[in-house]
């Protein structure tokens, strides 16, 4: 049988690092391909005492249906959180467990957009969120991403000409894929275009907490005093993402509706693991937990940056990051991208081909991303080496 | 701020089962309401020992990131357990593990339907997956069900009338909320029209392995030689609805679409709980965890349905069940039945108005569905008690 599938869905194609990934579970192959956090970041011990006391004293509870916006005590733990730390949440706003924050980015956008609508993103941007858009049949425009940001010229110009533009998405802490964080100033300058153009904005903060140098930068979500910014946070850094636990901070009214759109669509998130995250918030030290996975990042950054500044010299030049999982490289014009990507896997180091973080993949792009949360420090000193061959050989 | 939503989801409304369940939290109101496994049939010790097994021994494949398709064990246990026992699953079949079955009914829509185009349902039928088919702007064509189940000729003339007629949606087992189960000739008439016509047949099986009296029918699926059948299976009502663990086996080129639309969705199944239900199916004794749960849900319907037959007497019939969780009553003709309902959630009873599982909520109902597996057996004789006493008093 010929299968035909949905317009919005028949050109989804499984994600460029997914198939890098495969890749990279050939023998021997050092991965700075992927995004996951470290081996060494989970707090394995306490997750396993917090799930057997779930089950030993209140089973039904993590086993029974629950209910779609989420297990009440973690929503009040998550927003009373957000608002004491990071100033997020109004009296207008509501919060929903999501299955991640990915699942976040796919309820909105079938919240929010009919198909040919318009979804204004950096460009280059993380390709899971990119895909979720896509998968509703909206417009992509890319506007660029500065060292400080969108550029704000272009976001403007986008506005004004874009039709039918229905939400700005942005990733302003150590964006994902270049590792950017956007100033205070861009962000009150985001937030000012989009209300002038009556837009909202999905700000995506899965790596705020893995910073480990420099001062906060407040979230755009923090000034949002009319209602019109929905906040996607995310344990998958923070605790572990195979839980598949997230969140959305939104007014009433959208929450509302990301929560019928959620019913339909898993009627709830995991609850036993709802409970893990909620317990783990309450009675463990939360901070201290944060600080020590800071310096496992630290370390890692700091090492795959030194590495860079040995191999690469001035061939290869990368943003220098405060946090997050990600590095990104750009090649000297001229330099085939995707041949030196292909080259590099060949010769055992996966890294993503930056066109994959693009609107249109079909774009000529010089960059690269590399990943350090997920390799060894073996790995990363052994990768670094063989891509500095390949740089030096350019 | 107004919001403005996308035109498939702003008349999606949360469901009317939704809604009820909300008085369901009053003080003292017995729930018939409900779709709730009986909380002794959860095995919370087995569940304990092998969540504490896995966190001492591979926390880290527990709490890290997993593929899209599911835990391969999971996959690998679960396509056999299907085709030993079931003679489901072809050479051409994949199986993918989903977010509950719930989830199965959302990508398959995304992944098969645009916006305008037919899901032929029976009517009655499940609100979760009709609201799940709604929510794509598709149209939901309704085929009469009978107590063999769907009204062949009915289904013939949907198929022949009907514009862009995507799937047949199917229950096939304990019908929710009719509890038919459809005869094995209908299964083969609705397959042989699902071949003819050109469409896919979705064969949602949540309650089959419920069965507490009477013969196994085959599953649909068995019978799909073309590769036109996707069955949702789920471990909600035989293991926990908490873990959200459900899955499809579907013709490869459709779990592929089915993959990536889940991708953009929620990335993967939350791993721990897909682990939990891999190493109950493999290491514990299934069939007998089944056997137990069907002496439980054998029992209380049993005791629901002698109630029904002692409390309404002639005047509200029944359709005896086989097994599954609801029973769907039907009032006499002329008896307003919303008023009915309403009467007997002030009398602290709550059922459910049969007119919610209809394609088109405003068209008149006689029926209403009560829930035997949720309430206790104190509570079901007091709870009948008080029905019994509204239906005298018609």
């Amino acid at each position: 049988m010929e299968y035909s599938f949905s317009k919005k869905v028949s050109s989804l194609q499984p994600s460029a690092i997914r198939e890098i990934l495969k890749f990279t579970s050939m023998p021997g192959v050092i991965s700075f391909a992927a995004g996951n956090p470290a081996p060494e970041a989970f707090p394995e011990k306490e997750v396993a005492q917090i799930s057997a006391n779930i089950l030993a004293t209140r089973p039904i509870d993590a086993l029974q249906y629950s209910i779609t916006e989420g297990y009440i005590p973690l929503r009040e733990t998550v927003a009373q959180y957000m608002k004491t730390k990071h100033n997020v949440g109004k009296d207008f706003d509501k919060i929903i467990i999501t299955a991640g924050a990915q699942q976040v980015m796919d309820l909105t956008t079938k919240a929010l957009c009919n198909e040919g609508d318009t979804v204004i993103c950096e460009s280059p941007s993380f390709i899971g969120s990119l895909n979720a858009f896509r998968s509703y049949g909206v417009h992509l425009c890319g506007v660029p991403v500065e060292s400080d940001g969108m550029n704000i010229e272009k976001l403007e110009q986008a506005l004004k000409t874009e039709k039918n533009v229905r939400f700005i998405y942005t990733i302003p802490n150590f964006q994902n894929p270049s590792g950017v964080t956007m100033s205070l100033e861009k962000r009150k300058s985001v937030y000012e275009l989009a209300k002038k153009y009556g837009v909202m904005i999905l700000e995506d903060n899965p790596y705020g907490e893995i910073r480990f140098a420099g001062e906060n930068v407040p979230c755009i979500k923090s000034l949002d005093t009319e209602g019109i910014v929905i906040y996607a946070g995310s344990f998958s850094k923070v605790l572990s993402p195979g839980m598949r636990v997230g969140y959305a901070i939104a007014p009433e009214a959208v929450i509302a509706k990301l929560t019928v759109c959620k019913q339909v669509s898993d009627v709830h998130t995991t609850i036993f693991t709802q409970i893990i995250a909620d317990e783990f918030m309450r009675n463990y030290d939360f901070e201290a937990h944060l600080e020590r996975i800071r310096a496992i990042y630290k370390h890692k950054a700091q090492l795959m940056m030194k590495l860079m500044d040995e191999k690469f010299g001035d061939k290869v030049k990368y943003q220098p990051i405060e946090g997050g999982l990600f590095l990104w490289c750009t090649l000297p014009d001229g330099v085939d991208m995707p041949a030196f990507c292909k080259k590099a896997v060949e010769n055992k180091v996966a890294v993503v081909p930056g066109n994959a973080f693009l609107m249109d993949e079909a774009e000529s792009c010089q960059n690269f991303r590399t990943n350090f949360s997920t390799p060894t420090d073996e790995q990363l000193i052994k990768g670094m080496d063989i891509l500095g061959e390949l740089v030096k050989s350019l």
